[in-house]
């Protein structure tokens, strides 16, 4: 941590802030400059961190040289984290592709997008029972149902599936079906639920919040790490902004930047961060170009009568011409597809 | 909802569009533009609503004219809602502080700014428990013990106390303490939670997602509202943008744009928007001047040794002087204080 | 500057930067720290900001200490910049209001208009000859002939005026009518017209851009104080978030920030942040409770007839009363008015 | 354009909007919903836009139809635009890459940085000789003495070159030198500057402004069509959002919204956006992915000597690195490079 003194910090003040550091155990490095002292802490990181330092007599602000989040760390961990779904591997150099409905709405539709999306390459398949809805007036998911018929697509077409969990007490119920839990972007700083995901003994997806910055998203992550659980996958799916053309901004220099700063892998979502079918295919194929370790994407048999995000839901057709060329980019840059 | 059609809509799309408004029973108006054709849909809001519109054959978007909440807007109720806290009222005329420590540590801290905040006219007490906190290593708040340290509080200087609840298997917990339940930002989209808030008997501060937009929050306050709670107050506490100079932006203009839009009271929290203690003072006062019903301030005995939020606590001193200034900005303007 | 070392930083990488700030005449304060090693950089502070460091090698990150700019800091000068305008002055514990059309549209409307103005207690009146508009189909302003209204307008009412200008080219004409020019947000960063406006002889308004930090407006005022022109007061007018709710989010926490970090006045504008008019009396209270140095308010006789930012007009009679309450809350605060 | 009624207007509000539209040659489509009344503008699209509606009794608001851009709008033209710069194509199926150092700094810095990028495919090279700096205190480049050193290169290489242009007063000479003008980010909304840009005979880069909308910036486009100039190249650069992990942004789904709604050509700069070197190749590949017509990427012999954003600058072997595999994902997906 360094410590950016006021211009009109006293001596006193300066002694005050060492004084307290070598309270907690740690060196000051007093640095005084020509109009600023600066103090650096060097020692328990935690223990500095802890301390309300702009509320402390003569500091103007705190500047952390380390991240708060831990295990998902890069400085933790330098080697990628590979997270087995069912038989699938995610990260460290394979490309994969989840897709299926957004929504569970009845058996026809789920199995015969299933079928398709898997003849189409997907290894994993995606489809929700509990959905988290702006408005209380929408359909809020098929419920236990909705997992028993994932679990049928599931014997039947030979993939594991990722659902979502909107609250800690459907915790236990959604990971006895599901091989893979996701915490959507509205959960993300739902720190109970986290915590809840990171007892159970299944991989996890954890979108990133739409509001969220990496740093945030991060220590999401490491709510679930702490608990246990290290199978954590990480998928961007636009963030908010002023742009209001496509439903969110996909941020696209998330994927270079996570890779840095953590060892998980991240994977990218077109279909929720346009918001827009067109957009799907050439944000899927910016995905690959970025390094990203696969993407999710919504398919729908018949998108204009989806209860859930129509809008923005492939037909299967053009998925499979999507992922034809999926392939051939991310064989250039030399992942397994 | 006002459908607006691509440029190369056909005769069919546009037919096809009007077939589905009828089969919904609605009425579909179609004007003929030089460029493109736009068709209002007069009818049941809800039925048009939940038509994925863009993925209709040659729809370009769909404007709605109607917001999707309904209870908590001015076109169902159009006198100002007032909130009872124990025998305190919230809107309808009067500026309401509502001030105490942002956690509760101990006995002692929470005691002492009790005593202060009542003595300088603060109408309710806060003081939380259960805190939700960006690093899981931060301090998470005492619990149980913290609301029955709130009561006792409560009990000793005669205020009603509003207390944060993070979980919805807390829900009952909070509720047999608290004169007022708090949904925090970082829940303000966790539907379950606002149901669960929704179906207990004590008022509920919701605070807006510091990414939310205002439809959003009164979105969620009607998640609320639905489950049978009407007893609702609203606090702005700061979006996220750009600007990273203080912690978040205060919106300031939501507050005349709630009052249009929704009969709801509207608070303003200047501690945890600005999260720095120099800025509390300003942007209450700004708050009395653009009209909202309230204040929420976080006041702390000894800032620089508090566990959460320490950078934006005012010392009992400064909450008292600033007292007197609000109360004489409200009296200008005609509130009740 | 504080330089942080990547953790991978080898021992000649941390020499390098040693020696880099040598050779510019800096002293090095090298802090081990157990994961990153910490450079603190103490000496000239343009040379070591002109260093890219964050490409010199092993070096993660460079965390300024102190700012950009220098004369408009209050570093640089403690006691508040007071701005005259013709006989008016802006700052030091004055609340001042200016007013008028945006946009000069004739003779018969600009004389109404100032009339009223004044007679309800606007020190400098406000009307542009020239207007920066989004698209190229809408009115632009009437150019000299609209300066020349302005003068007599001056002449009848005796208050002084200020004019926006949009090209370096005519700062000159501009600057031989008006009192004061103004430098509009979409121009804050056109560092030419800056630098042209500061080495003309009257004050200056400068609008903060809609997407500018804190810093880059203070810089772009600092490119006006070097030119020679001390004379600046800055304009809050709203900032550019993701709420579209009203046109902009007035960022009035920008007031406090602004009077801790530098010397000169601000003012805030509550016609264009807002954009509508039921939003310019809420938010023009806010100013005063905030503890701006005043308003700038849009005033039109018939806004539905206007030619720019109608919507935002108030009516004269609303503006009358607007300053009634505005003087009692200024009162409240100490201010003269 | 729609324009949606205040629940509480009246028939004479609404009779007086009618009337309103006559009076300009429109027609009114009146639909009586059961909350709102709606009314549908239909004719010349630039008298309805130029109403203040917000203003005019009982309007609550006014929803734009069309754009108000038009030439650039695919309404008026479907086929792609192909801009030529000497004899290089920009747009209609080829993939450009554009580099060279951020400024001019000298002879040698450019002649190095010209031959490397020239012999790894760039077609047309960059350098500026005019540089908007935030600081006044940074760099601002060579003037006309760097406008000759580009001739020079252009030359000795054979290609063509860009430059920044920031001044109305300057772009007769930067036209009289470079081969394609550049507008900055900075001055995207310099609607004079833009104006004068539009009257000369060299073709355009018009960067996005790090806040404009896609509408705001096909405005922008808008006004140097309308002067004459229809060869113009759009540049997205990154937005300015709440993340600050990078410098700005990237809004890699501006390239298909931009596709859809516009002819023009769209590059990406991979440098600017990010600000970091390490992001470069990935947001590079992720351009092409997307379907963008080209990059524009910063090199430099030296970068952590350069004046000018050296942190984001490629060294020469990176740069023929990247273009080693943007070229085969060009081809993957059917570009000419």
């Amino acid at each position: 941590m360094i410590i950016v003194m006021r211009r009109e910090a006293t001596p006193a003040d300066i002694a005050g802030v060492v004084a307290r550091l070598e309270q907690i155990g740690c060196e000051a490095h007093v640095s005084q400059g020509q109009v600023r002292t600066v103090i650096g802490a060097i020692g328990d990181r935690a223990a500095v961190q802890m301390v309300p330092w702009e509320a402390v007599p003569g500091v103007e602000r705190a500047v952390p040289v380390l991240k708060t989040f831990k295990f998902v760390s890069r400085d933790f961990q330098d080697e990628d984290t590979i997270v087995k779904v069912g038989g699938v591997s995610i990260g460290g150099g394979s490309f994969t592709a989840i897709a299926g409905p957004c929504a569970v709405e009845d058996r026809e539709q789920l199995m015969r997008t299933a079928e398709a999306v898997v003849a189409a390459g997907a290894k994993v398949l995606r489809g929700d029972a509990f959905k988290p809805r702006t408005s209380p007036y929408s359909f809020q998911g098929l419920g236990e149902k909705g997992l028993q018929l994932m679990a049928e697509a599931r014997e039947t077409f030979g993939v594991p599936f990722v659902a979502e969990v909107l609250d800690a007490r459907d915790v236990e119920l959604v990971s006895s079906y599901a091989d893979m839990l996701r915490v959507g972007t509205r959960n993300m700083a739902n720190y109970t639920l986290l915590a809840e995901v990171g007892r159970q003994p299944k991989p996890v997806q954890l979108k990133r919040g739409f509001t969220a910055t990496l740093e945030e998203w991060l220590n999401a992550a490491e709510y679930i790490y702490k608990e246990g659980n290290h199978e954590i996958v990480l998928v961007e799916r636009g963030i908010r902004t002023f742009e209001t053309a496509a439903r969110n901004t996909l941020d696209i220099t998330a994927v270079p930047l996570i890779k840095r700063m953590s060892h998980l892998p991240i994977m990218i979502d077109p279909s929720h961060s346009g918001g827009k079918r067109d957009l799907v295919a050439p944000l899927a194929r910016a995905a690959v170009g970025v390094g990203a370790d696969g993407i999710m994407v919504d398919v729908h048999p018949a998108p204009d009568a989806a209860l859930v995000d129509g809008e923005q839901a492939l037909l299967p057709a053009e998925f499979a011409d999507l992922m034809v060329t999926i392939r051939s980019l991310a064989l250039v840059l030399g992942f397994t597809v």
